[in-house]
């Protein structure tokens, strides 16, 4: 059975040593929603079709987010980014953020994808929240993970 | 209606001119889950028993985070956090992550809250993927705030 | 003659104690430009009526960046920030940058107001440098600011 | 003709993925000057005779403010630095910058020597303000640049 | 007997609640020092006479390393800083560092001043490591603080 | 004799260039000790049969503040971690602390292994100095060295 490996013998957290691991070319997607009122909903795609910027800050948040994976997440490394691209799906009752970043290391990209959506997504509820304070961020997930050495990953299709 | 107060006349973003709000003591308590495989559940629970250090990392990275909002979220202001406290709730299928943070001053603290619970999410996430990438974090949500001009704010109970 | 108050008597830096100094509300602006290639401008233009990328993006980070402030300038105190706004004039040979930014407090705000001019125009050259690499930035320089003991201040017009 | 680069095919920004990019060694310097009334500049030059203060603190905020490029311009990437040097000019009616930096990979470096001059400038007025609120940051510009795919770049002498 | 504060009743740590403390001018001092072989105290003393940079790169980092106080030690509160000043003995066998911060406030500053000084001693370490591996940072204590609730404190004159 | 090489020809400091050293395995050791009453040690010890906060969370600490090496410390380069472990032994009149991180790079690790000490040390008086101000950070020192040109370090035994 696989193990935490973030305990070491005595169950006290480390940062793993990732030094003997092979350089590979790795990507992750995840995926998350901010469920909102509709009223809500439409201010947004309204100040979308403006200027666009509750989105538009969301992503760059989302972003630089990402960049700051190392330093919110103790035991994660400090990696290199390849590169990094967030979409936004605006429907009737919220908003679908996706976020794809990439890396050539010997470790990472989950985090940085799962933390680009999680703080877009707190990004939108901070500049709707004066309107809706009832806004929920759900479903923060990792859909597709390639490259490492424990192989690709696919979340079940009626998960994505 | 009132309107998105992030947003200035020409739709571009800024940061609010809070100067004039009177400076009231703020609370505010946020929730979520991080959902998982039920063998995920025992191998935290039976760390938990030892040293407790998934949940202790999360905790400690969930704190931490909160003091960061300013720095994650781009139209928030920086302001001083009088305190903050997790607490984590282990369930049959994942953990529920509650945080309260307060402050004194013009404006807050609804999105240290918020950022407690997502970057002790992410932080569980990271410490247990190795055994379970499929983990979802779920329904980030406000579920009380006091202070402030807007009045009290509490979740609908059946939301809670 | 009045002094250089960030160097103590033997000549080194310090951080100026503030602590007696009243709490006023003070604003401070600054202005800035990036010159570039026409062409280069008229691709900012364009971009700006579609989505308005180059110059939504710069504007977060010159807000995030006056955020930053106290970390980047070695002497700066770390003041809480009550607003700060941006605005961005497209003309013929560039991009005029104009921040705002306000404080309630013992000192400050000059800096953050010519921080988040500085990092946006940084932020323009990154967002062009595939096209453009002789953009200039240019005449960074505090037009205005009011509160504090000293008076406010505002430079003469033809400067402005 | 070339594109701007962070931007999607849909008008927003993105990071760009410079994964498959060869790994060349780099190197870009930048300059920039702050402009100040004379009787600054011979404050900070008989400073300078004592202990040097203003610019090396302007120097050394200079260095770790090209060691936060990626935190403050949302499209760069978090590249390594594999070295950094500035230097200082006094001039009759300001100071003039230089900073030098390199790197080894894919993306890089003209960012990370154009924000050591800025931030250097920066502090340099920080630290004389109490006596010139009227100084100028003025010309920040890459002189030159090598290594990379693109080919070197030198700014034409005359702008030098 | 007076608890450890930081741990909440079940042991977990939190970030302990300030909101009804009294505000109060504090004031902190701490010292430290760091030993080295002669002939690199001699190569910093000669350095200090021409530009003096060991010690000035290390009170910079000193003071901008009180700032990051907050993010440094997790339960650390975020407050601001009202002044910080450092100074360097050069002994012997080593440098004696100590550092005075202050601030208005609910809580601190102890913790502000002994980080300035360990961040000083660290730069010290990394500038004069090639040439000598064998320093240590020895007895970082506070030896003074006025202000606050639990009133003054003063380290035994014979350990200051 | 060699020399500190933070410094160039004009005295000022500079981030060394690396950029021709080649690429090892490098691995640091370092270790301190933070002395204090024996009745916080027993507080200590208690809290570490429970929940074992005081040093689960100096141990996040000291590992978050590892990967902020190169922004305390000015003249550091920022370097990929590739694991960092700490340790922590309770001792009668105090706890001493050790940490080991490694990288694969041009330069490195001493100065992340020494932060590392150094930030769990100063956690662990946050979180006891309601208690015991009177505690000290006794003899941070590097204890070992692998990997780099200029060969393995072993601080002698009676130095251990």
């Amino acid at each position: 059975m696989s193990q935490l490996t973030h305990l070491d013998e005595t169950g006290r957290a480390k940062m793993v040593n990732v030094g003997d691991k092979p350089i590979t070319k790795r990507t992750a997607t995840a995926k998350g929603k901010i469920s909102m009122a509709k009223d809500t909903v439409q201010r947004i795609r309204t100040g979308s079709m403006k200027k666009g910027d509750v989105l538009s800050v969301a992503q760059v948040a989302g972003i630089t987010g990402a960049k700051k994976t190392w330093d919110l997440i103790p035991m994660c490394h400090n990696i290199p980014i390849s590169g990094c691209e967030m979409s936004f799906e605006i429907e009737e009752d919220g908003v679908t953020i996706t976020a794809t970043a990439s890396t050539i290391g010997q470790t990472g990209i989950e985090m940085e994808a799962l933390t680009a959506v999680s703080i877009a997504a707190l990004t939108v509820y901070d500049m709707c929240k004066a309107v809706d304070k009832g806004m929920k961020i759900e479903s923060i997930r990792l859909v597709k993970k390639t490259g490492g050495v424990s192989g690709d990953y696919t979340l079940e299709e009626m998960d994505q």
